[in-house]
Parts: structure tokens; C-alpha cells; sequence
């Protein structure tokens, strides 16, 4: 079988490997499309290396079908079509033990921490399975990940029907909140800076505001009767949208970390003082995340067809990264079956 | 009657004026003992001056007795022992219409904003009076409003009895964070810098901790068996304390916001991240919180008396703030009945 490996030095490479076999209580997966994301971005750049041992077949946005089980394993038969929910927990760690299992403090990440979906034959734990219903295309069984990143953040924010959210930044995983609270029934707002990422908000029907175009917490007010909005999710990562966030939140107003940021960002505490508000960090998903994500994609009620920038072969993943890096595609899906020798 | 009045620039001078009557549904108080407290500090020191208008007559930590009530008052009589809630909302703004009132985003606090307790007859809306029972000592009611901030403080961190909280700061504020959440039976540790603050925590059986002597982090650690605090109180002020903080938080831990920070502070969002943790600003105090404080001031469940390091007369309030910007005192109380003419 193939494998695309990260050798290190922004460099990917296709090799061939044995086929793997699952021991007891593990599964095979014949992967069929791999999703490339920011965090996989960051280890192309070299980010990561002190995290990822190379050469290391990463990735853990993935949809594919069961091709052979381990012993013990009674739920599931070769020819399932099955999505993993890529977290490994100790289970004896005082997360764990407080039933924040997701955010383990030993977690392992796998396709980050231990080998990813980048490979034709992916062996892993039978218990990190999730169902894909018949008829969700493979294509879109591969957002589940992603989309479950979004449920929970939504989650997490307690956002109700008719409140109204400030999503700050336009990405894939901006516009998966923002479609996922739409859903939900609440009005959103997409700040983002790039034309062509409000455009794309915008042929799915949502609100976008060009904050060099209009000033966009007068804009926030006048949206919000003066509230303010009930939640803002930063999902830009950068400085001045941290600096932002608090000026768009209603009193006791929640605000949602959802971008990475590198270093410690200025927020303007004066504001959640006088607010009373909220901040809060949102990580991962939980079990009931990636659930309702494939209920959601099977309903076809977030827009996967449109998110998929292109789908390539496994030999093309180095160029796909090349690709992601100059901001020329939302999502980039890798066909892995495709090239199934 | 005397009041001390602000004229700005540093100064208090100690005035006459007349006794003030109190028109329908007000009261006016004989005011006991006025607290100065560290907004009051930040007006001496022209802060403020945007918002206060000289001459002004501030203070908004106090005790008194009845003196007089206004028409359709029925609840308050001559001789009654009060403290004073000094917060007056609007009611219509969209805080207030949520039912945060006590942070309605057109606050007046009365005090601060309008006519405060330095004067020896004082008129207020009678709703603001929250009564002093029988035999608890004027001097000690007058500390029930720091009170009410800590009781709100430890409210909105949903602290439990058995939980670990850092408090990062051992002034007036934070010492009586530490002793709310103590009374409500959950562990403490309160960071210093300042000697002297630690030994007058420590004289009242708080643990303490120098992070100039140990790691804080490693020590917060070890005290929680590896979990990290179930709960932070910043109370320091400083952009230390704040980068810290979030060092000292669980996994899902809250952080509560309570010094003020005039400029926007570095955060570590990706511990806010990773840990998933929360971030609450908290703000003065709702009647719930206060009448709880006037319950723990009663019960002595408090360090009133520990706390007032000094009772002066209205004439020295100018001499007062001077001791205090030297960190020379934690509470000064000023005696504006003993000057009475």
C-alpha cells in the first residue's frame, strides 16, 4: 500500500509500505479521502517537529471504509463506512478524571502524535469508530472532523436559537461554526478581512462585514439593538481580532478562543471587568460532537460540496500543502484509495 | 454638617454644608464610618476626573444610622443601623432588561458618579438600604461593601467547598477573597510579592506563597496533585499576575478577573485553549451578594478588625489617601460622625 510521509523540511513524500495488520480490539480502515488542515499546515511548515517523529504519516480528517477487524471486535464488519474521532485519552489523569477525557492531559492526537490517515491501510483502535450512514458521500464523511471542531465550539458557547454570534474570521472552520449556529437558530455576522473568503460566506447565504470597509463594532451595536452580541467566536488568530472580540460582546457576553495563537495575545480586560463577560477555550470535541457533526453532514445541512476547494491523489500531497500555504484553497481532500496499488 | 470634598488635584478639603432633607422615597443617613478603598485612590490621584465633578463628595463604603426619611417610605426608621447598596441602574437598557442590573450599561454609582458617604448627612433612594442587625459593630459594617465583592467575586466562580483556589494579590481584596472561599469551605493560596501582606495572611491562618522564592507554578502544581487550581482570582493588577494565572488553572479551570487593568494585558490563549479553560470578568456585586456580606461581616466570618489598620477623622481624609498610596495601610476608616458640629 501507499503512504504519504513527512520527511521533514516542508517535504512530503509517497512510499510504499506493507500492509498492516489489526491486532485485538483494533480495526483496518481502507482510507478513502483525507481532509488537510491548518494543524497539518503547521507541520508541513516544520512547527510541530518537536511533537511529530519523522517520517510520520500524519493526518486525521478522513472518511473510509472497514477492511479488516481484530479479534474481539464485534461492532463492526469489513465494507462499514466509518469516520475516527482521532483522540486518545489515558483515562487517569486528573481531565480524565473530572470527565474531560477529550482535553486528557497526556492526550494522544493521532495522525499528529501517532500515525494518520495519510496511508491506504490505516490500522486503529475499534472504539475510536464513528457510523457513517448509507448514502453520505465519502467525500463529505470527510468534513466530519472538522464539522464536530465546530459543533463543540458552539457547543461549548451555549449559544441559543435567536441569539446572535460575531464569527471573526472566514475560514473553513468560520464558516463551519457559523453554519453550525445558523442551524442551531441563531443570527451570524462573518468579519473577515479577504474578499474572496467573504464571498464565498456570502454565497452561502450568510452576513459578512469588511472591518476596513465599516467600523465594525458600531456595526455590532447597531445589529444588536446596542446589546452587543450574545457570542463571539475568534477564529482569525490574530492579534487585532483577540482585541476585537471583547468590543463586540454584550454585557455578560461569551467570548470563544477557537484560533490558535502562538503567543500570548493583548485582550482588554478592562472590558470583561466592566462586562462581566466570558471567555472561554474550545478544543477538540467530545464523543456527542462528532455525532451530531455526522447527523449534520448527512443532513447536508453544512456546506461540504462547497468547502472542498479539490480533491487530489496521494502522490500530489506535497503540492496540496504549496497549494494551502498561499490561502488558494478552502479545503484540499486527498483521494488515498485513488491511488491504491 | 462636614463633608470632605474633592477639589482635584490631590486635594480633599473638609467643608460645611447644609443638612440635606430627603425628598419622597428617599432616606438620609447619619453616616458612621466611611472605608477608602482603591477607586477612591485612583479619584485622589486624578484618574477620574472625567467622570467625577469637582467639587465632588465621593465614598461608597460606609455604615450610618437613620437620620430622617423622605414621604411613602415605609420600610426605614430613625435609628435604623444601615449599610448602603450604591448602585442605581436604569432599568431599561438591554443589561438591565437580561437582569444584570448591576452592571446596566448606563451604571450610576452613587459615590463615584453622584454624591457619596464622606459627608455627615448623607440622602440616598431608600431601596439602596440594606439593614445591619442589632449588636454587629458600625466599624465592621463598614466593610460590608468589600465584602460584597469578594461574596460576588467567589458567587461567579462558582467555587465549591472542597475545590483548591489561587488568589494572586493579598490586599484588602484579595484577603477577603481567600476568606469568603475558605467560609464557603474550599482551600486557599494566596501569591505575594509584598512580605508584609503575606505575614498579615498568614496571621490569619491563610496559606501564602513568595514566587520570588519558589516556582509558583510547580509549587500550585504539586499542591493539586498534578491537576493545577480549580479556580484563580487575579486580584493583583499586574501584567505578571495575569500571564501567570493561567498557568495556575486545571484543565477546564476559571479564572476570575477582578483587579482593574487600565491597559489591555498578554494572555497565554493557548493555555486557554488547550486547557479549555474560563475566563470571568466579575464586577461589583448583586443585593443577593450583599446581603450575604452583611451575614458574614455579623457572623465574624470575615477579618474586619484585622483589616482596618486605622480609624481617622473626617479632617484627615487628606492625610488618609497620602498613607495609603504609600501601601502604608490596608483599610482606613474615617470617622465623619465623630465631626459632626
Amino acid at each position: 500500500m501507499h503512504a504519504a510521509v513527512y520527511t521533514g523540511e516542508r517535504t512530503f513524500e509517497t512510499t510504499t509500505r506493507d500492509r498492516p495488520a489489526p491486532e485485538a480490539g483494533e480495526v483496518r480502515i481502507a482510507v478513502q479521502f483525507a481532509g488537510l488542515c491548518g494543524t497539518d499546515l503547521h507541520i508541513f511548515h516544520g512547527h510541530m517537529d518537536a511533537r511529530v517523529t519523522t517520517p510520520a504519516v500524519i493526518g486525521h480528517e478522513m472518511s473510509g471504509i472497514v477492511s479488516a477487524v481484530g479479534d474481539g471486535v464485534g461492532e463492526w464488519q469489513v465494507g462499514d463506512a466509518v469516520v475516527v474521532m482521532p483522540l486518545l485519552w489515558d483515562g487517569t489523569c486528573p481531565a480524565c478524571r473530572a470527565g474531560n477525557e477529550h482535553i486528557c492531559q497526556n492526550l494522544d492526537f493521532v495522525g499528529i502524535d501517532t500515525p494518520g490517515a495519510l496511508q491506504q491501510e490505516w490500522v486503529v483502535p475499534a472504539h475510536l469508530l464513528v457510523r457513517v450512514p448509507a448514502g453520505v458521500p465519502l467525500t463529505h464523511a470527510a468534513l466530519v472532523e472538522p464539522v464536530a471542531v465546530a459543533v463543540h465550539d458552539v457547543r461549548r458557547s451555549e449559544l441559543s436559537a435567536g441569539d446572535k454570534a460575531v464569527v471573526i474570521g472566514a475560514g473553513p472552520i468560520g464558516v463551519l461554526i457559523a453554519s453550525v449556529a445558523r442551524e442551531l437558530g441563531a443570527e451570524i455576522a462573518l468579519i473577515e478581512l479577504d474578499a474572496a473568503r467573504r464571498g464565498f460566506a456570502a454565497d452561502l447565504g450568510l452576513t459578512t462585514v469588511d472591518p476596513r470597509a465599516v467600523d465594525a463594532v458600531a456595526w455590532v451595536q447597531e445589529w444588536t439593538g446596542g446589546a452587543g452580541a450574545d457570542v463571539v467566536f475568534e477564529v482569525a488568530g490574530a492579534a487585532a481580532a483577540v482585541l476585537s472580540a471583547t468590543a463586540y460582546a454584550k454585557v455578560r457576553g461569551t467570548i470563544v478562543v477557537v484560533a490558535i495563537h502562538p503567543e500570548p495575545r493583548p485582550i482588554d480586560l478592562q472590558r470583561v471587568f466592566w462586562r462581566e463577560l466570558r471567555l472561554l477555550g474550545a478544543r477538540v470535541y467530545q464523543r456527542t460532537d462528532f455525532e451530531e457533526a455526522v447527523r449534520l453532514v448527512a443532513a447536508d445541512a453544512v456546506p461540504t460540496d462547497a468547502l472542498i476547494s479539490d480533491i487530489v491523489p496521494l502522490d500530489a500531497v506535497q503540492r496540496a500543502f504549496e497549494t494551502l500555504e498561499t490561502g488558494g484553497a478552502l479545503k484540499l481532500l486527498v483521494d488515498v484509495a485513488g491511488e491504491r496499488s
